[in-house]
């Protein structure tokens, strides 16, 4: 995506603040969304980007955030059912580029795939590096 | 770890039961233990090893899964303070060789790293996946 462009972060948890500081403090034009005012607690007083308070499941909400503008999409919160709301919504209302949704459920990561939307899988992650770190269960070490 | 050892896998959630499938079907000995014997649903019907239905704060439970004998405890409830303490317990009471925590609060990772708990955090994964497939923000493309 082109630098100019701007971000947008949906969900303003642990895994959203986290990646909005990062994306801000690496000089991306970053929006977050969040239902919960108390969850932009979270940001780092570096964030130089804009707050949107409100139900990214809204339209109204989405325009505020300016998403026919945006470069990219992360929609993040930790409710599965939102991020591929979101992330559809991002892709076929406001025709954003890259759009990336956070899925918990393994067996959803498929579905949501043939949606044409990018999938990043915290459960899958985590087992896959537990495992690494196993080094292969059931060899000597 | 020795092949003949058991591997305890504390709360069979969606990352716990993922896990405790993936290491019985790989042949390894497994007991998992959550509060919830519902939770025991997420296993897949090929899986193998014990199911012990209780709080793994309480002793009693730990010992009722034999956790003298494991190899190794992977404690991956989804709450961090159960997980370290967990971790803790079957390092110092049970002499358990191998001990992993899932740790969802970046924040608290180093923390724990410093008990000797060897730890994994979702949350670091998921924004160094996300930033990975967003091939360096800022970037063209």
């Amino acid at each position: 995506m082109a630098s100019n462009q701007t971000i947008i972060v949906v969900g303003c948890g642990r895994l959203g603040s986290l990646l909005a500081n990062r994306l801000s403090s690496l000089g991306s034009s970053v929006v977050v969304i969040d239902r919960a005012e108390t969850a932009f607690e979270n940001l780092s007083p570096e964030f130089s980007g804009f707050r949107v308070t409100g139900d990214a499941a809204e339209l109204d909400v989405l325009r505020q955030a300016r998403m026919e503008k945006a470069g990219c999409v992360l929609a993040i919160t930790s409710h599965d059912n939102v991020n591929v709301m979101v992330a559809q919504v991002a892709r076929t209302v406001f025709g954003v580029p890259t759009v990336m949704a956070r899925v918990n459920d393994p067996s959803r990561e498929a579905v949501y795939r043939e949606f044409g939307i990018e999938t990043i899988c915290p459960t899958n992650l985590s087992a896959a590096a537990f495992l690494s770190a196993l080094r292969g269960p059931g060899e000597a070490g």
